[in-house]
């Protein structure tokens, strides 16, 4: 079968193709396992150099996910699975409406029918968001049952992408599941334009030597899993008999809901004797003000009955990353 | 200042017109009353014979909301206010999801859209439904507070509304408000493709000496708003201070939760010495499934806070019905 990854060279799409390749196989859209003999990795430009990892079962088809006829064009074969990933971040989203609703709403359009067009119901994964709540009447603690009011246009296009992936799915167009991902740590690499990048950052810079600037206070509270546990759990929830879903195919990844201060302290517990980079407060008020409109607490409990996973402490995704990126 | 009714030909459009004309004044986009100098009646296909109690301030203009240049060409003018309620039913969208996407999803971006354009922040009445509610976890009463899980594509199209409504306005590009609507009764004329269509025939057909056959039990709960409160509440809901509506500018209208048995109940007691055509019931199928997955109860406390209203018991809708339709 056929495994396309959209988004698919940025840091969870590579880590999610390493690991898929690893596997070998995954069930097709009859539910049966299938080897992987093709993977497709799209994203708005190729990388520099060729990422490590990968090998001649996999090509990296640069474009753009807003365009239909590219995306019909990648999603090609009836025995295919598709892992959709690529989105305009937050942060960027609340600067550049447009582009979010392109990349975020028609992208997920395009993606959602192309598979329709397969008539085979391919299982798809959307990565959506705990940014899909916010606002009013958001519960400190949110979860698959809450109302949603996003109070960012990345939240509310990863809102619309949860009922498009519903309905196509409840319509039999798609064997769908969306994903909702709390902040995502650590990824190596440079800052993104995503409000909630300095919860990598507190991380990896001090642990490259560099200074890390705060845009928050050290008390602000957010969800976070790491990036292991992210890419198992987007194989898991593809593997999910989707009538196991139920109505509603959208799922709160479980999270470990941390401070900042509690990261910090983390930190420095898990690097060992390695020099850290300095770390200060300076806060950025376009930052304070996506954040604080995010939940402080995120409910996994209908992701672990489904079997789903989440970090084994703080600590243990420090330890990794190092082991991963700077031990390696 | 310029008032547009998308589906303005429609019945609900056609009563709302009729009451703004006679009002002559509406809040422009600065909050300020303005009379009322143009009104356009946008619908799929114009009437055959003029709609009475209109004047010459109205133009009925045929075309697509799907079709963004047609859209700008009515929103034209800086000092205007949009009613948004062209829409695909409810039964008419689980057959052709193609067109429920173009309209309603489409549709709603273009009004958005070439409101936005204006650039003077023009107030949007979006008209959602109570079918954005359904699916497992759907508790007994649902109101502004409870997730969204339509079952229905029209239902998912109304809640994408919805979310589109809540970020035009958080960005400023309109200043939108959703009212989602319950079954409205009683629609004059013929049945319509809605799945709630019986419950406005139950009503109808026995007033018109014309059998009724109805297609789910009497025991069946409808949430339900007579036509008088709805259009009252449409346009109570475009002049509220946009800023009452806090982050959630969607507004679950107050309704008489009824069984239909009480509806017959009613519209014997209602009717005075009038013939009525019998009721019988022959259920169907597709209409009774699309009909269990909605709510049976809907909670209007934030809509009546609002200074919105309910009907005055299921009798003076009937009665309201006979002054308007049958002794007119």
């Amino acid at each position: 079968m056929k495994i396309v990854i959209t988004g698919g060279t940025g840091f969870v799409g590579l880590t999610l193709a390493r690991q898929l390749l690893k596997r070998g196989t995954l069930p097709g859209p009859k539910g049966t396992p299938e080897p992987i003999d093709e993977m497709v990795l799209f994203d708005m430009v190729a990388p520099v150099e060729p990422p490590k990892g990968l090998d001649d079962r996999v090509k990296i088809a640069s474009g753009q996910i807003a365009e239909r006829d590219q995306v019909f064009h990648i999603i090609d074969r009836d025995d295919i699975g598709v892992f959709h990933l690529a989105s305009v971040v937050s942060g960027e989203g609340e600067q550049d409406f447009d582009l979010a609703m392109r990349v975020n709403l028609d992208g997920a359009l395009n993606v959602l029918e192309a598979c329709r067009a397969r008539n085979s119901r391919p299982r798809v994964v959307f990565t959506s968001s705990i940014a899909v709540f916010g606002g009013d009447g958001m519960p400190a603690k949110v979860g698959d049952s809450v109302k949603q009011t996003p109070q960012t246009t990345y939240g509310m296009t990863k809102a619309i992408g949860e009922l498009l992936v519903n309905d196509y799915s409840r319509k039999g167009f798609v064997d769908g599941r969306s994903a909702r991902l709390p902040t995502v740590v650590i990824r190596p690499g440079k800052p993104n334009k995503a409000a909630s990048s300095f919860a990598s950052g507190v991380f990896r810079e001090p642990l490259n030597g560099q200074p890390c600037i705060l845009p928050v206070a050290e008390s602000t509270v957010m969800p976070v899993l790491g990036y292991r546990a992210t890419v198992e759990n987007l194989i898991r929830l593809y593997e999910i008999d989707g009538a196991r879903l139920g109505t509603d195919r959208a799922v709160s990844l479980p999270s470990l809901d941390v401070t900042v201060a509690e990261m910090i302290a983390s930190l420095k517990r898990a690097s060992g004797n390695r020099h850290l980079g300095e770390i200060r407060v300076e806060r950025d008020p376009f930052i304070e003000k996506i954040v604080a409109g995010w939940p402080v607490g995120s409910d996994g409990a209908r992701a672990k009955s489904l079997g789903l996973i989440t970090d084994d402490g703080l600590d243990a995704v420090v330890k990794g990353y190092i082991e991963d990126f700077l031990d390696g």
